[in-house]
């Protein structure tokens, strides 16, 4: 009796990846679905470098139906496969490729694996500024211990986030932001009236997030800067900005920007890309206490040049675009994939599908 | 015809703090108490002196019955009194006192003012601690970008949360651990096996803590070492030290202790009192890598001493006493004085009261 079609039991998968092989997720799956095939290859090689296509045996080509990858192989590798898990949040690089031209081979991301790490790091920039941890750790150095009252602190109890981008990033930044006792305001490019078009179904690590968008007291959306503006009027403590970047975001917080939140000193955390923010504009909010500090995990360029005006700005962290690292990292995209090869399975809709307009 | 004894007609209230008299908020609750009498007395003068009572007009005294206050007034003051609410978390200063020892008055503490600032110094040592922030903040002095893949993180979300004392302050910092998806241990002196005594009817900021103690997956408790050393083999990532400072909890965390913490380099963050912690061994545990750092809000004695060795140990960072700052304080006494008042009014039980046994 032949296996059902939907058993997975025709399929082939590749994984290239720059992790080891993991034998006991591969059985696993093998158990889970009898006759699928699992290649995995390394994608880095002992020394960090990346290691070409060509150099894997041809035979795992052979009708291969699912690839986990991140550069793009030559489409005639790809000829029959039907689902491309990306180990990216955007499909750039694959732009150009038939094999995504084809709109019968379904794409998906890796979103949803970054909101811990990031949200934490947003979390703790804050926290950091707001309890003046760097001060102390100067006074340290000093063997200074600061008399009583020396210090004030507003705590985030009465404290309100505004999150520009509510997607899976903003949404575990509201979580914490909301168990800290803070209020939050939500933004998004599209109309979320509805219950149903406030969720988010891309992929959530269990017990985070805001997959149900009942965080946000108050929901703005628009693409027009004059929509932000009003956002950004609505008497924030801290602004994060996690947004894609696109022709319609770049630049988006900028002198008139920082002049509308310099009413309440609005702390301003950008995880997204450096090209959001006006870096000569922040250098002005930040040395004219327009703004009461920032944290910056994106600059532009990238990496920022030794000299630049922006490293030596008063009140601000800068980190090296690191906030999304995680030892999880690889689990995560590995069940996400697992998710997604059960999907297949079961012919349901898989998660973290691009969008074919966005690329992401 | 009589107003009801129950309505505080016939009380007269001295509140004697160090903020100015605000009289919105004396008028609402002679609004709502018609007959109260309320004085306001600031406690401290223009150039940041105590005022002694014998300064205040003598008028406060007669026929006072509640009182709101730090320091102790002479009892000859105090005849009538029923009901003293301390600005202090513990009743130390009272010990000795004849209104004191008069069991009909009743003490109640500030017990939960301070949970949510302290929950945040908490949170936010420990991510600076395992995102590099001090490391990120130096390279900036130096104007470097670290090159990609220099860093590991650990992210919050496998992580485990000891709470050495799961009182209000615990209770917050499970709170935020739970919302980054942690798993949080509690310990407490007294067993808590039903869900009643797992309640904490204290005083709690709304929309914070764990009020009903729910959040723990494992409760541990007991007066003994032997009981906290197992606790601490839990395989713990971030433990709090949230508890009083008792003859029971004196050195609690020493070589012993730092031994065991060692199989998970379990990060220490203490903001309970510096007799809580052997300083000698933790110099060692961070100096030999034992525990992978940690946090002090809390040292012995205080101030350090300019030239004491825990200055210079090792991923610590040393805060001056100051997790408890917030610029709510006041705000939230006077929230209980509020809900005294009115459980007072009713004939309720009041919140906070002053357990005799224990001083706190
Ligand atoms: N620092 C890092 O290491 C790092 C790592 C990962 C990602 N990132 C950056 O973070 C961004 C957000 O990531 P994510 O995973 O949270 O993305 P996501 O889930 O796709 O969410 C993006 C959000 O932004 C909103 N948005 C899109 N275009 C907008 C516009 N023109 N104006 C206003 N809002 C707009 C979307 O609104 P709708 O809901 O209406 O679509 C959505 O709420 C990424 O695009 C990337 O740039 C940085
Ligand atoms: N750094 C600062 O500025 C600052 C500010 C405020 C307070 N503090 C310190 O923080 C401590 C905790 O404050 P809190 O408001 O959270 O207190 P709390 O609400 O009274 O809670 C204390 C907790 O400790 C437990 N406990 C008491 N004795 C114990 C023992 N011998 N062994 C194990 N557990 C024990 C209690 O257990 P049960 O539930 O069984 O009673 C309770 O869960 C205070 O005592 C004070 O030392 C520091």
């Amino acid at each position: 009796m032949p296996e059902p079609a939907t058993s997975l039991s025709r399929d082939k998968a590749l994984i290239f990846i720059p992790e080891d092989p993991r034998p006991e997720w591969t059985s696993k799956l093998q158990v889970k679905y009898p006759g699928i095939q699992i290649r995995w290859h390394r994608s880095i090689d002992e020394n960090g470098a990346l290691v070409s296509y060509e150099h894997l045996p041809g035979e795992v080509w052979d009708d291969l139906t699912v690839l986990c990858a991140f550069a793009p192989p030559p489409a005639k590798y790809l000829r029959n496969v039907r689902f491309v898990q990306l180990t990216s949040a955007g499909a750039d690089k694959w732009m150009q490729h038939e094999t995504y031209k084809d709109h019968r081979v379904i794409f998906c991301t890796t979103n949803g694996i970054h909101p811990p790490q990031i949200a934490e790091w947003v979390i703790g920039t804050w926290i950091s500024h707001q309890h003046h941890f760097s001060r102390y750790e100067s006074q340290m150095r000093r063997g200074y211990w600061e008399p009583p009252y020396s210090s004030r602190v507003q705590d985030s109890t009465r404290a309100r986030m505004g999150i520009l981008g509510y997607g899976a990033i903003g949404r575990q930044c509201a979580r914490l932001a909301n168990a800290m006792g803070m209020d939050v305001y939500a933004y998004t490019r599209t109309e979320k009236t509805t219950a149903e078009s406030r969720k988010d179904d891309s992929y959530c690590v269990s017990g985070t997030g805001d997959p149900d968008g009942l965080i946000p007291s108050k929901w703005f959306h628009g693409a027009s800067r004059d929509e932000v503006d009003t956002f950004l009027g609505q008497n924030l403590d801290i602004l994060v900005i996690s947004l894609p970047l696109t022709e319609s975001t770049r630049g988006i917080i900028s002198h008139k920007q920082f002049e509308i939140l310099s009413v309440n000193k609005t702390f301003v955390c950008n995880i997204a890309r450096g090209g959001h923010i006006d870096q000569e504009a922040l250098i002005r909010a930040l040395e004219t206490g327009q703004i009461r500090g920032a944290a910056l995990d994106v600059t532009d360029p990238e990496p920022l040049p030794r000299d630049h005006p922006l490293w030596k700005a008063p009140n601000l962290l800068i980190t090296p675009h690191v906030s999304w690292l995680s030892d999880y990292y690889w689990d995560r995209i590995l069940d996400i994939l697992e998710i997604n090869l059960e999907n297949l399975a079961e012919n349901k809709a898989l998660i973290n599908v691009v969008n074919r307009q966005h690329h992401y």
